[in-house]
């Protein structure tokens, strides 16, 4: 049976309210063997309170050892299963800035490259040109029309922008026209069936338009496209749970995920206390809140173990005044592992933990990557965090009688 | 692969035994943060006993967060996958008065409810008749004839009763003729395929009947239909792992889950010291034994913490007649949790022992939800139990060469 179809058999309607605190990338590694990782260096005395009162354990976000990107991490949190469900890079690339991609939508990465004489390319990346350049050669592509498909240029940074092919029955069955080496010419598109063929059909009339355009612009004379994507049908967390959900993210691409899933993407603020007083001030309004720190994968991502560290301490200082609203479920996790000794995501699993009144304390009394791996959660798959959040919240019925 | 498929392709005919003691309902909670829960503030010398000779851990009845029913948290410890083997409500209603429900049946769940002038329900509980008045109606019931289908009536308490209809190719795919709702006629019964309205013809005769029957009856003047549910399609355990299995169980419900999956159901006396008497006196008859222990759950639904602690104490006092026995496996385990503190059955992983001369021990010294948490057997789906107590038995040989 699939699980969305199970909790919308039993789930019942109450009024209470559940709390997903995303610390970004929150799992870490110590720096020497018998070290502690950034969690368990850090002084947390409000979370290990909440690892006293409730139950811990360590989420897998995708299955061991697969190293999941932001998507895939959060839509496992969400209850998503991160291996049915897949967003595509073009369309991920359009949630990161903000960019509300819709049902008739294919959106696809661009790269702004060079092309020598014979229009052969010699940079893929253009030489990396300014955000500002990249913003006004964008302003140019904006121009370009193709007869029966609305078409949106989107800078993002550098040589990366975003391109949305919009009109009813489009496919994303498109090859990528980067060849990905120098020395070759961009590649025509080609649709592997009939929606996909109307998508290529104005990809390659983009492109050869884009050539025109840019012909004066050297280095970033031309453009390839990567990763096509629609829409994805995705069922939203209203339709599952039953919840009216909020988003309260700072960062596009997380507004973005939530916005796939059905959430209200609410105006948030800028820090963490601002995001802390959003959710008082919607406490009422909303059954379940998504709260998205993103610092403690950035400063993972940046390789500084310090920096983690008080990121961390900032979010424990926060966690008293989210927990004054008396949340049926506070649940703080993260949606992978972003070790600053490996700079990037990684694939350890995800120090959780779950405050309820019908928790079965575990003897955890600290929140750290150690004293997780004896929590009652155990080591779970992330997809499941939610139904045990709903039955936690008193929201699921028996199964079967 | 199909895991009965595995187990048939590997099981090897041995003599050993294995017993299977279910304490309904054993996983609990603490009534307070840093308390015991109802199995860790029992005294429980004998099956701490085990815990230190055995192996510990806590077994996850369906999913994490799903809180089953006595059906599907039975047929998960019996190996069947709970949301693959569904037992629809009218067949556990038959099994739970001890109805033998057979391959041609159709059971479904009865309310008697009162009707005014009109034909419209006004009371869908008939004011909760005594149970006397119900066996009164039932024999009333009993007396309808419907051509070409045996119709059985069985009381069970107050409004609720029990209709079987029987006959070659009759289908479940009928709708409940309970309209859910005061000041609305009984519905009709339409079936969705051809089996399925032969059923429904039947069902319409037989409630027409019934109007008539009881018309001078109110307020137990009419009746509703609920849970149309044929008998499932499930391999016996004597077909999946080549076991003489026998049920000990004193409640009907559980008789007939066992029943369901081709255990004898043998008699078995009234109290826990007479069933483990049966055990003893059967022990050369049976290769597995499920011996059914009712009253933690009991206790747990009641709310009762101190009698679930003494009920566990009385179980843990039966386990050395039991052990007398030498069993090749003896397990302890629940179908699932039942907190007194939360007078429900619950989600939360259920503790288990197993003792076999294979076991690794785990460093468990004692029988309890916290200490099973770092067990060798771990947090484990409590479908594959049967397939560890096979192997313990060493009646699974080698998967591949």
């Amino acid at each position: 049976m699939n699980l969305h179809d199970l909790i919308r058999d039993l789930r019942e309607p109450t009024s209470t309210k559940i709390v997903l605190v995303v610390a970004d990338g929150l799992g870490g590694l110590a720096r020497e063997v018998g070290g502690y990782t950034e969690l368990e260096s850090a002084n947390t005395p409000n979370l290990d309170a909440c690892a006293r009162e409730g139950v811990c354990g360590l989420s897998t976000p995708v299955l061991p050892g697969i190293t999941p990107g932001s998507g895939p991490g959060h839509l496992g949190l969400f209850g998503y299963d991160p291996l049915e469900y897949k967003i595509g890079r073009g369309v991920l690339e359009a949630l990161g800035i903000n960019f509300a991609v819709g049902q008739r939508d294919v959106a696809v990465r661009g790269n702004f490259c060079t092309l020598d004489d014979k229009g052969d390319i010699i940079d893929r990346r253009a030489g990396r040109p300014s955000t500002e350049r990249c913003v006004a050669m964008c302003k140019k592509l904006a121009t370009i029309k193709v007869p029966g498909v609305e078409v949106f240029v989107e800078p993002v940074r550098e040589h990366r922008f975003v391109v949305v092919f919009r009109a009813d029955n489009l496919g994303d069955k498109v090859n990528d026209t980067d060849p990905q080496q120098v020395g070759a010419a961009p590649l025509l598109a080609v649709g592997e069936d009939d929606p996909s063929q109307h998508t290529a059909k104005a990809v390659n009339q983009f492109v050869a338009e884009a050539g025109r355009v840019l012909k004066n612009d050297a280095p970033t004379n031309m453009v390839t496209l990567r990763g096509f994507a629609r829409y994805p049908k995705i069922a939203t967390m209203q339709d599952v749970y039953g919840l009216k959900a909020a988003c309260i993210a700072v960062y596009p691409m997380y507004k973005g995920l939530a916005r796939l899933v059905g959430m209200d993407v609410v105006e948030a603020g800028g820090t963490l206390a601002e995001q802390v007083d959003t959710l008082k001030r919607l406490w009422d309004k909303y059954d379940f809140f998504f709260l998205h720190y993103k610092y403690t994968d950035s400063t993972g991502e940046d390789g500084d173990f310090e920096a983690k560290v008080t990121k961390i301490e900032q979010l424990d200082a926060e966690i008293p005044r989210i927990r004054s609203n008396n949340p049926d479920v506070l649940i703080v996790t993260g949606d992978h592992s972003t070790p600053s000794r490996l700079k990037s995501h990684s694939w350890h699993p995800v120090p959780t933990l779950l405050v309820a009144k019908s928790c079965r304390p575990d003897g955890t009394v600290s929140f750290g990557e150690s004293s997780c791996l004896c929590g009652g959660l155990g080591q779970f798959e992330a997809k499941y965090l939610m139904t045990l959040a709903m039955a936690h919240a008193g929201r699921l019925g028996k199964y079967g009688a």
